[in-house]
């Protein structure tokens, strides 16, 4: 295995020689400038890294950690008009940038050409599974997605209801390319599955590390404003946990902050202190280390090179202590 | 061959029990709504008949007539967003009904849901053609999607450029309906081929029809007000034939009406007249019966038995003389 940095490389200049530009160009406009915003481009590094585990790169592999980078592409772009976001890492959003009908239209498109990457499969015999597991998993998010849109409007969330939500909409698709890099390298399916269960068990660690840096972190730190969530109102593990304390002085101040929407320090003031004194900080911290252990657990029963398997310990343990 | 109303019989009643429910129900809702508003459904019923010119139906057929019919209404969920429509067949459009994220999402898991049903042909040996050939006419649908957006703000359209719009974004999915079940039907590679083309050439005939009838057919044929593309400047082959008269009076009172988009009763009747006079009108119908005679030449060379081609050519003949 060569270094994700490396992977990346590989990845960053095959995109930038094989991304299809179906025109007219404004169709394929929209969706070079989303996947050109920087980005760590952390799934298909990792679709790349699990195949290298096993035998060297080929381009069949890369057009399937292209086609996963571009799903993850069209699911930004049509969220961010969902969410009514204005902005994605300091840039307009491709909504804000173009218009909402290119964000729309562009990102059918990619969602297509992502299809489209597929067919650079059709000669392995794993084809059928991953075209399934591939199918599974995007529907998987679409619900996830939903899940998070009526969540806002939802006053109790339990804390179930919100693994599963984060479940579907993040870790699902870290999980799947991990296992189709496994599946394309001719792991065993036990070790595919346990790839999957890696992958799936880190992506929950990532999310819940999302959700502390947004109240936690700092704005040098993320390069976002801290207490979004919080301003929000969203309904992350902190607060679904924060809502559960008996303390009666915790639940007032939190039913009257709940009442308002707009940016407020006080309020962020206010909840992170809740956060912390009712427990709920070190049960997400706690939270967040379980899965990162259950993770960690899986890729040990798997048959890879020592070296390999330390590399991907490390990205676990990094994925949750990351700053941004 | 069955008649066409047996095999929409045949599909709706597979609809009703196959269609897949994904949660949460904010999700399907939408497209449960949509694909039960009142239709012809004439791509799979197209796709089920040349099927059965050659073997009896089976269960993976219809799965893949219900991915393409799927496929149109997803289409048709998005591009009612992008054309800001309020009214599909009298009835609110999805995101009149739902709202605008519901028609995004709900219409993003119904192209995922498309690809999950091509799933059934994974078995046959036909897979991978029918696989390249689905993302490649998917491709081209959202090219004249935008094609005719862009048009909208263009003031001079050639009817070159016109005519890939309409092939792109209406006829390429009627073609492949007709090649699809060709190929499952085990027809020979020159005979799929020919089923696209009159697939292709019906189809065009059969936007060519529509857009006449938008001006000269009447409210009780068509349940739509006359005249929606004269009041809307919308370039059709009529406008684009009248805009090149070389008759000055034609010249100055269309370039006078299309400053202005609102509805105007005037309007309709001047640029009607001007049709008329121009010679727009009888060229634009002499393309439509030119399409539809090139469509039954490619019909008539295919290798299918007697009363299956004339049913076709049946079907040819009233798409261009269907009233609605």
């Amino acid at each position: 295995m060569k270094s994700f940095e490396a992977y990346k490389e590989i990845l960053e200049s095959y995109i930038q020689k094989e991304i299809p530009k179906i025109s007219p160009k404004e169709l394929y406009e929209p969706y070079l400038y989303l996947i050109d915003l920087p980005s760590k481009r952390i799934r298909p590094v990792m679709l790349m890294s699990v195949y290298e585990c096993y035998r060297p790169l080929e381009n069949h592999v890369l057009n399937c950690a292209m086609a996963i980078e571009f799903f993850h592409n069209f699911t930004l772009m049509h969220d961010d008009i969902m969410d009514a976001s204005d902005t994605r890492r300091g840039l307009p959003t491709v909504h804000k940038k173009f218009n909402e009908n290119s964000a729309i239209l562009s990102g059918d498109v990619l969602l297509i050409i992502t299809y489209q990457l597929l067919e650079n499969l059709l000669e392995t015999k794993y084809f059928k599974e991953i075209f399934k597991l591939y199918n599974h998993t995007a529907i998987q998010i679409c619900s996830g997605q939903q899940l998070d849109m009526n969540f806002e409007n939802e006053y109790t969330i339990t804390e179930l209801e919100y693994l599963m939500m984060i479940e579907y909409k993040t870790a699902v698709l870290l999980a799947t390319s991990f296992k189709i890099g496994a599946i394309l390298g001719e792991a065993t399916p036990q070790d595919a599955d346990a790839f999957y269960q890696f992958g799936l068990n880190i992506g929950m660690a990532f999310q819940i590390q999302d959700d502390l840096l947004d109240s936690f972190g700092s704005t040098e730190q993320t390069g976002k404003v801290v207490g979004g969530d919080i301003c929000n109102n969203k309904k992350t593990l902190l607060m679904i946990k924060a809502l559960q304390s008996n303390n009666r002085y915790h639940k007032e101040l939190l039913n009257n902050w709940l009442q308002t929407k707009s940016f407020d320090e006080q309020k962020v003031t206010d909840i992170k202190q809740i956060f912390k004194d009712s427990g709920a900080l070190d049960y997400t911290i706690q939270k967040r280390d379980a899965y990162c252990e259950k993770a960690i657990s899986f890729l040990n029963k798997i048959n890879i090179q020592h070296e390999d398997k330390e590399a991907l310990i490390q990205f676990a343990k990094k994925s949750i202590q990351r700053v941004s």
